[in-house]
């Protein structure tokens, strides 16, 4: 790993910090370097805030002039809830901006780095590249599609069981897994799960393992019919919607809202609440169950990430993860690609994104 | 690593090259090392064969005497159907012996260590002892249980299917797994199917792709009805076993020989099989499935250590690699200890041991 890689390693790990605060906007890292050492970081903390670069440049002041500006992604050149950074880089005098990927918002991309050369600067590019691409996936399909970056996550048996027959599923997998399963909530801007889990764990759903903020929970509910007596509707940690199809349901009291979602030949469609949930400003949803939920979002195409957790146990007959696909010959089955495997404790967690293809 | 740990290392592989040939005994490496070299080095190749200890020691000739003998195992004390390895021992004039391990066989554990210290050579043991537990487990079970230690082997989704619903499987895993297949084959004495997969699969469960011998192969059927024109039957590249309770079917050719199983309220009593292939000289067997057959070895408690390919890939509703055992709670699910994870192209592979207390 050459000096630069290392310096947006830095970089990113300062992004990781704004993970679950930035939404709508992508968490970014910066760092400025002169003289063979770093002389200040900044990162996105949070929607409103200044971005990383300006983080970094108020923190150099007038030693930023001349400095090496690194960025995990491409400075702004428009107007938003800030002005452009460009503008604020170009102005203090930095003489090289190293970045790792290009803004992937199809209004930008580019502009940021032109208007840079244009004034002067040099600008390098695509450095840690690869880890650029993973890191902004969320951002880059939010931008370009305008849905939200939906990854499924689970905890299962070595066998693919969420539970026994009887429903006894608590705690499947270890306190390693857990830990890391709050950790997932705190970087999501949303939870969802089905009907089923939030009537038979009553579930938080919150990040109360970890530091980080709690998502926003939503219940799939076709119909609506929900005990609003369960903790994500009494205990205020985070908002909390019902998305349903039925009309029957109200905002009666301010213990959660209704998301009216369209019903096809499937049941509810997931896109719809997904592009509902893109213009509340959700860039990221965790979903955490059940096995008729995460079989929906395989099924309905609806999901773009899975994070299995599985632990080294055999259950035999019991509830299964993922329900019908619809899929009867093995050239068919699902594809996961990038995939990673890590050990959490005695358990093995296994990534990676559906291919779509 | 020590120096010993490291030339003990270097046993361990030469022990490995012998797995697979040397049922009823166990798989065992010897070095003989002099004036900071190895001098020498020998395994056993095959039962009746001179055990690893004769072999370092003939290529060593005069120049054993002083040496420091390194051995995977304790050198034996009986005869066999070799002289005992003690005596050969002392009689070179080695002058130490490094040893991973005691000889597990009651009859045996600690008399050889006894006889070289008491002819005072001196004798260190527990070298690399945590290897020498894993590697000896099957040795251990034979000779102490009068059991063949049993594998069980198979390739799923990692939503824990063999198949799709249709019954479609081939090939689920990659061809690095087929290929680590097929080695575990090599070093298992006895390869264990169910009728279902030799009806749908076909399969000529040799070590084709990698060195090594062709286990017998065993095909479980209550009824014994078996279409007798497939590949093991006919193809003479092994000795095929049929084990059933029924008394109709007989060795009508030499296609096949019969062994005869007692029954029980499960069906057939996998553990009367065992004991019987354990008769035979069959110290490993490996099982390769189907489903009921899997179902069937882990619910009568007659599998020792489960090897799971997963493949990245959902199929959502299929044939569970693993049926009804019966557990309705969670804690009563079955565990795996020593689990180990390691990538094979681009599957997993996740072995463990059977934690039956």
């Amino acid at each position: 790993m050459g000096e630069f890689d290392k310096i947006m390693a830095k970089a990113f790990r300062l992004a990781e910090k704004g993970l679950g605060y930035t939404s709508p906007n992508p968490a970014v890292g910066a760092i400025l370097f002169r003289d063979g050492e770093i002389i200040a970081k900044g990162y996105h903390r949070k929607a409103g805030l200044p971005h990383a670069e300006i983080e970094a440049l108020n923190v150099a002041g007038e030693r930023a002039r001349g400095a090496t500006l690194f960025t995990t992604l491409e400075p702004c050149s428009h107007f938003g809830k800030t002005p452009p950074c460009v503008d604020a880089v170009i102005a203090a005098g930095v003489s090289k901006v190293v970045s790792a990927a290009f803004d992937p918002n199809p209004l930008v991309r580019g502009r940021g780095f032109s208007r840079l050369k244009d004034a002067g600067i040099e600008v390098i590019f695509d450095v840690l590249k690869e880890e650029a691409v993973d890191f902004y996936r969320p951002y880059t399909k939010f931008i370009t599609t305008g849905f939200p970056f939906v990854t499924l996550k689970y905890a299962q048996s070595l066998d693919g069981r969420l539970a026994t027959k009887t429903g006894n599923s608590q705690w499947i997998s270890s306190k390693q897994s857990l830990l890391y399963s709050h950790k997932l909530r705190a970087i999501n801007d949303a939870i969802i799960i089905g009907r089923q889990t939030l009537i038979s764990d009553n579930p938080q759903l919150t990040t109360r393992l970890v530091k980080g903020p709690n998502p926003i929970r939503i219940v799939v509910s076709a119909s609506g019919k929900l005990p609003f007596n369960r903790a994500i509707f009494t205990d205020g940690l985070s908002s909390t919607y019902v998305a349903t199809l039925s009309r029957a349901i109200r905002n009666s009291a301010d213990h959660f809202q209704v998301i009216s979602v369209r019903g096809g030949r499937k049941g509810l469609i997931l896109k719809d609440l997904l592009s509902k949930l893109a213009k509340m400003g959700v860039m990221t949803a965790l979903v955490e169950g059940g096995s008729r939920m995460l079989t929906s979002f395989l099924s309905q195409k609806a999901a773009d990430k899975i994070v299995v957790c599985t632990a080294p146990i055999l259950i035999g007959d019991g509830i299964s993860a993922i329900g019908d696909l619809g899929i009867k010959k093995l050239t068919d089955s699902l594809k996961l690609v990038d995939v990673r495997i890590r050990p959490s404790g005695p358990d093995i967690i296994v990534s990676g994104y559906l291919d779509w293809k």
